[in-house]
């Protein structure tokens, strides 16, 4: 079981942006995540568009994480980036034993209840006390 | 979020195969689930070594499901074709911000989370009173 990939790079991203004080850019997250530069701008992008990270413009420009996302848990956070799929695909082939099924509804509970523990954690609790200091002295350069 | 294509087969394969009072073969199973073949084939292989499926020999040969496995959960099944990875690759390629990430820790409770729900679900109960019956007359031949 396995979260798509974009949807790591984004909690990823959140946490580190989360715990710098200051704006940072797509090409310092990408050296300090060492994570590929194209992606993180379309994780960037997607983040932008829901509020969590917020543009700086000019010459000093990039991002910076939104003060109010800092409330934002990490259950919404997966539920924006992987949408309501299911964690099988019932219908992407059509699975014959669908009209009889009773694992759908149990598959459906368990992810409901993953998405539960998720709820309770917000990304400002990922950077809480010591642990964001600590994230910023990490990776390729610090932000 | 996605469960391997090989557990959903071998959730799908147990869940036929218990409501069946007979026995059946991979060609049947593969038509009944519209499912490829030799994906069947080898999933039909780990439920045997797991001990789901039961081998007849012989003329009329084929896979029955294992009366003991009606006890079995959804959970431990899952948990067999998973294996121990988590929802998130930390460590290949390794993520620079493991030393201070809380995130892996709450990921991994979620999981458990996941997890425990499906435990509490039987193979047996998949296929108690009616649906049993009916998952019999689906797919492309009755087994």
């Amino acid at each position: 079981m396995k979260l798509n990939r974009s949807t790591d790079m984004a909690l990823r991203i959140a946490m580190l942006t989360a715990a710098s004080p200051g704006r940072t850019t797509v090409d310092e997250l990408a050296v300090q995540l060492a994570l590929p530069r194209n992606h993180v701008a379309k994780v960037v992008q997607r983040l932008q568009r829901l509020g969590v990270l917020v543009t700086i413009r000019g010459r000093a420009g990039g991002v910076v994480f939104a003060e109010e996302a800092t409330a934002l848990t990490v259950g919404a956070m997966v539920r924006a980036f992987e949408g309501d799929d299911e964690v099988v695909d019932c219908d992407r082939p059509a699975c014959p034993l669908r009209p009889a099924c009773r694992l759908r509804g149990e598959l459906r509970r368990a992810q409901d209840a993953f998405l539960g523990v998720l709820d309770q954690v917000r990304l400002g609790d990922l950077v809480a006390g010591s642990a964001g200091p600590v994230l910023l002295t990490l990776g390729g350069r610090p932000l």
